[in-house]
């Protein structure tokens, strides 16, 4: 996507091949700032703290992480440290793994000389491929979005509720739960958003409505408890969120409050679909509310409310008493019997081992 | 309740007679301030601003309000304009307008020189009615609690969910589904709150766990997206809020995101109970979705989250971007089929006409 009328990705290598540089994504929605990262330990930090976040994203980060190693010590007990330091940053997201594992195997083969150039090759390829799955997933969730829009005649915008940050900024390019609608929108289809804030890091306030506004796409920010008075009162079309983690029968693991909404949307009859590319499901998972792990996150980010100071800094305000106790799970799990349809780069099936195993029976 | 060891109510009429001091609920949790209140205009504000909010509250200190009207011209005129400000302060809570109908009743068969007194002891009425309705739901819900002790043998503190403040600060003392809880914990039984901070304006946050940590019982502050988890996940024995309107067929217009936190409470099997004043029945309405109004505040309240600042001073922080839309509904419905039972001074019902004819057959 275009800011400020450039074509940006989410990360890059820097000119001088010696590091990769980012999107502060904690200074958004206030300030667009960009970090070099040289080292695995700028990498492991940059996803801890959540400068860059987002399953997708923190996959091709980390793939990065690997070549920033690589290019210091290629050996098998540096590069085995340094997946191990990266898996450690972020216990939920599956693409994590994932992108590490794709490193480890393409590099274990190779001489030590030629490592540095197949990770850097390996780390770019995943990106493109991230770019590839986000535009088809683009593509083929736009049609719900032409549907809906038929099916109300054109008569005003599709109302579509999303949560958190599924979108370019969750990805290398496009997004996820964003990109049919960014595509549908370059296709002439009108387009309401309601952006759902996504306490406790607000997410959907800080970059989903960063992003929408960027790009032009009418949104309203709303706070989280509002999506289901949205729902009962028909002020939806349909639901679209991300995946953090996906299970092989279509039990989703999103960010907390997903599930909330997915009731709400079975409730009142309105369509709840995920968008998700290959890289989030997890084929070794049934159960997801049994066996996914929930990461806890520290507290502070619910006691801290960050944003921009009456005097235009960046700062945060404690919005409850200091005696208090907190806890912050930060996904939950949406069973597939909510989930009205997932949306992936070869396609939208329905929720269930038999839907996904429709779209990819090599994994079934 | 005692603040710092003194017995306190949430309003009360100054020595020398000419005002009424409330607590600055702005100021919570980080600082308790007191505020005099001399004039209708003074009523009027800090009802609109939410200095006092909490339906119970928010009738009593509108009574107070004609009371210094009256103290200053006691002509029929001027009752009806001082009653016709403050009942436009608040739409949605019934207890506004059931309050200044009580005042008006009272001093309308009155003669000019006999209606100051009259509205003195009519508003100190109105509020030690309050509180001994306040002790009764408080009876009779720590009933609930009780039960739900035995049920898991003791074994570990009973698990409440509340949401937003109806707890002391919301009334004249005690509170409405704080009430239970504090009769409960005087009598023994060992429970833990989960405090959902109910964004926008995180009453949960910055009153209920106020309440909570002065009153030494054990809670701990979520995210309003965290109860779906925690109800899924069997955290939760039970669900208690309090309403804002119950309509006589037992839908619950309360706090927005109540709704959410009842679908997840039926979808997982855990009993949600709503603690009501009968100030707050609209005896008029049925179909809570289709006739209650739905108040709309100020985006202001989205878009910025007050709090205290590093530097230890009340201030606020801009969470999203200048340029995004925000819409602020402040309540939303709770149909009836999802609310196990109402509590109310009378004793517990079903939530339904008959459940409530059952206590108030006046009213049926």
């Amino acid at each position: 996507l275009k800011v400020a009328g450039v074509p940006r990705r989410t990360i890059w290598r820097t000119d001088d091949g010696a590091a990769v540089e980012i999107i502060d994504q904690t200074q958004l929605p206030h300030a667009f700032v960009t970090r070099r990262l040289e080292s695995v330990a700028d990498v492991a930090t940059a996803i801890a703290t959540m400068q860059v976040r987002g399953a997708p994203l923190i996959g091709a980060t980390a793939a990065y992480g690997v070549c920033l190693q690589v290019s210091e010590d290629a050996s098998d007990a540096a590069i085995a440290a340094a997946c191990e330091r990266l898996q450690a940053t972020r216990p939920t997201a599956v693409n994590l793994g994932w992108a590490l594992e794709s490193m480890r195997s393409a590099l274990q083969s190779q001489p030590l000389a030629e490592r540095e150039a197949v990770a850097w090759q390996r780390a770019a390829a995943i990106c493109d491929e991230d770019v590839a799955t986000c535009r088809a997933i683009g593509k083929h969730g736009a049609e719900l979005l032409i549907d809906a829009w038929e099916r109300k005649r054109r008569a005003g915008p599709v109302e579509v509720l999303t949560h958190c940050n599924a979108g370019w900024l969750a990805t290398v390019d496009w997004g996820t739960a964003l990109a049919p609608i960014y595509d549908a929108a370059e296709r002439g289809v009108s387009i309401h958003v309601w952006v759902s804030e996504t306490r406790p890091r607000n997410q959907g306030a800080a970059l989903t409505a960063w992003e929408l506004a960027n790009a032009g796409i009418p949104h309203t920010v709303i706070v989280d408890n509002v999506a289901g008075h949205l729902l009962q009162r028909g002020g939806v079309d349909l639901c679209l969120t991300g995946s953090d983690r996906t299970t092989a029968s279509g039990d989703v693991c999103n960010k907390i409050g997903t599930y909330l909404k997915a009731l709400a949307a079975r409730e009142n009859g309105v369509p709840f679909y995920v968008a998700l590319p290959h890289s989030t499901i997890d084929w070794s998972l049934d159960d997801g509310v049994a066996s996914i792990p929930i990461e806890e996150r520290d507290g502070a980010e619910v006691r801290f409310v960050a944003g921009r100071s009456p005097s235009g800094v960046q700062t945060e305000v404690a919005i409850l008493p200091d005696a208090s106790a907190v806890a912050n799970y930060a996904f939950d799990v949406t069973p597939a019997h909510l989930v009205t349809a997932l949306v992936t780069e070869r396609g939208i099936c329905e929720a269930s081992r038999a839907g996904l195993a429709s779209l990819y029976p090599e994994n079934a």
